[in-house]
């Protein structure tokens, strides 16, 4: 079975939704047969700012709200992530420009190291203030999460470099019809939009699960077996 | 919507249900939304020849018929793939272990040559008699497929690489139910087992396509949207 999660860093639902997920994957009798992907969302691909801003100044720029306001919602989250065991800085957090690191998550992925590295950007990012829109930090998770660091730099050194990877998500959530993330699919035929509570994920597995036998279409056909015979049906094909 | 092809190089039926299902593909409307994966299957994983034999001895012996037998298997098998407008050699084709070009076809994958390398394995094998079981020769159809030679070169000369992810199509593909090459899947939700005609392939494509709409599970929960803007329910999520 297979459960694609798209997510943006800069997203605290994600890094709280990713928690409640593996929780509700651990409960699930048969999570050694998941394979996860993680799939590439930018919450503001337009944010061309040069220079990051801090999380609270954005919120109340964004929403016209009070400092004490952003804040308030800052420790409404913040509550939800502890409540997972996970640490919530409410203040100091960079916001940015996600693109890069989407970029270096697919490069992750090609390398087998894509959670590893999703981890360690999550943690720095929401729990360690280390900004992930500074090129040597994220060289220095790359590195922490396994992988090679010239090829992490050559990465992000090259803006083409898996960004039509990104793009391709980006367009995948959209025809799933995903507008918020964390989204999580489950074998393309159930979803969950948001940080669900554990149980939930653990419901959709199972579900999923229940109805993953697949309907065949079609007559016998030309096929080659595990012996080696390949049967030349006596009906189809189209010199047959 | 995502097709998973299940195949190996040594399978004729492989490589002319390739082509059916490309014909089939073209005739879908949305074929621009199709991401297509081929996956490994040995067809004959535990063979150890040191030197590969030729197809048709290989036939012969393991069928117990005589060559003339053997060559009119073959002939019918070629009849297939030319009516396809495929090249196919009767005569003067190798036969051995195919698990390097399995690996080597994973790293075209992470590498995004997937598809270019498999059309010129397969040509090399079928059409060329050129021996995908020689590693200069899958060097060369590497670099031909746009891989670097290097890379290539290394990828062969360690037997762990990408070992784990063809054993893990290998699992899938039992788990799926395929017990014969080629095998088709169209979003985990239909099957085609062997190389059906073209347009049974057009018609599961359209069967998936109009199955895609997901089922969402579980009640609203915290989220962002691409505005910025993190929802925070009022009700859902372990602390609220």
């Amino acid at each position: 079975m297979r459960v694609e999660i798209w997510s943006d860093i800069a997203c605290p639902w994600c890094y709280i939704g990713k928690a409640r997920f593996e929780k509700g994957l651990a409960e699930f009798a048969h999570h050694d047969e998941v394979e996860i992907v993680h799939r590439s969302f930018e919450l503001d691909p337009t944010y061309a700012g040069d220079e990051p801003v801090q999380v609270i100044d954005m919120l109340a720029r964004k929403y016209g709200r009070t400092r004490e306001e952003a804040q308030a919602m800052e420790a409404n989250v913040a509550a939800n992530a502890r409540a997972e065991g996970l640490g919530y800085l409410t203040e100091g957090r960079d916001h940015g420009n996600t693109f890069d690191i989407h970029r270096l998550l697919h490069l992750a992925r090609a390398r087998g190291r894509q959670d590893e590295l999703l981890n360690l950007a999550y943690r720095a990012n929401f729990a360690e203030e280390r900004s992930v829109y500074d090129g040597d930090v994220l060289v220095a998770l790359a590195v922490e999460a396994g992988l090679d660091a010239d090829e992490a730099r050559a990465v992000l050194a090259d803006p083409k470099a898996y960004a039509d990877e990104v793009r391709a998500d980006e367009r995948e959530a959209a025809e799933l019809g995903a507008n918020a993330v964390p989204f999580f699919v489950f074998d393309r035929r159930y979803g969950i939009s948001g940080g669900q509570p554990a149980e939930v994920f653990t419901q959709a597995l199972e579900q999923a699960w229940k109805d993953r036998p697949m309907t065949m279409i079609g007559e016998d056909a030309g096929a080659c077996g595990p012996d080696g015979a390949c049967e030349v049906p006596v009906t189809g094909g189209t010199n047959a």
